[in-house]
């Protein structure tokens, strides 16, 4: 089964989609299956980490931006801007696709875990997700 | 099909959980199919890596521990410990999902490939990781 | 359904595989589904990333490079040559396999995004990706 999830993001950073993702899941509450969300960009990632403490993924940023700095004179792509080869390297360095398993309508994510969208432009823009889900039978 | 993995770690590092999986999946010798893993934590990932050479896995852990130390003082989410942050981005920066086809019951991984959990922390932990299999009809 | 897909790399860099990929995809044009890449390789990747500007991809394989250089003293596991070592830290920074959704047999790729096998190793060489498609019902 095919859906698309539309999220629309502000600026850089972590937003989190885990209510979209398991609200369309618990729609089908007696299903056992595989959730596969696929990103349809190469400037942006998907992202299961902490959903707890703001500050880890505040850290999480910080450090990938100081690893992935604009205006490195490496780049020769740069027409579309400054943040943007650095948007395609932290895309390459992290997921635009990930499976979650589901049970009896519910993700089966960890305690601690929440999933993201992370937008690596500083310009909102408007991604788009491919949730694909496969049922057990 | 949803199954449950628990692996016991003892200490930061590399942890083989091929023959584990292996054996899971070797009992339904005449499936074809797709086995998902999917670690449900935010400080350990799930490694496919050299199998042979003990060497080759070290040095993977030296250059990461090199590229992420601790006592960064970038880091402001340290109530955890000095480990722990580092950890979060050692996780963010490898896999928390495989997905591995399987063949007639055996796993169709390349000659020198192994599955690793690789644990981030210092200290023993319980890592469970949810096995989702489905099968080709 | 289980399929294998031979490339045969000629040298390090990125090499498309977007036209293999979706080449088999378009064989069942009523399909929708799930396409999961699986690379049997511990030195070399799969990406998907920017299909149309050259100097993207070019400047994503200078950053690793830099990133991953060779002779790093770090290394121990330096018997089967200087971009050995390299080729395994960057397989575990990037990913070796990807599940693309697909509808009415095409797959559903951004209009940007492109399907590459990036080969690690500077000499030629024959890999093998394991290609499995789960259809809905």
């Amino acid at each position: 089964m095919l859906l698309s999830i539309k999220v629309k993001t502000a600026r850089q950073g972590l937003h989190s989609i885990t209510e979209k993702i398991a609200t369309e899941i618990s729609k089908r509450p007696n299903s056992d299956g595989l959730c596969t969300l696929f990103l349809q960009h190469t400037s942006a990632s998907l992202l299961i980490q902490e959903n707890y403490d703001d500050s880890a993924r505040r850290d999480l940023e910080k450090w990938l931006n100081r690893l992935v700095p604009q205006g490195d004179s490496i780049y020769t792509h740069t027409l579309e801007g400054p943040d943007d080869m650095p948007a395609h390297i932290k895309t390459m360095l992290t997921a635009i696709q990930i499976s979650i398993p589901f049970g009896a309508g519910k993700l089966l994510l960890g305690t601690w875990q929440g999933i993201y969208l992370w937008e690596h432009r500083h310009s909102e823009a408007n991604r788009k997700i491919i949730m694909h889900l496969s049922f057990d039978q």
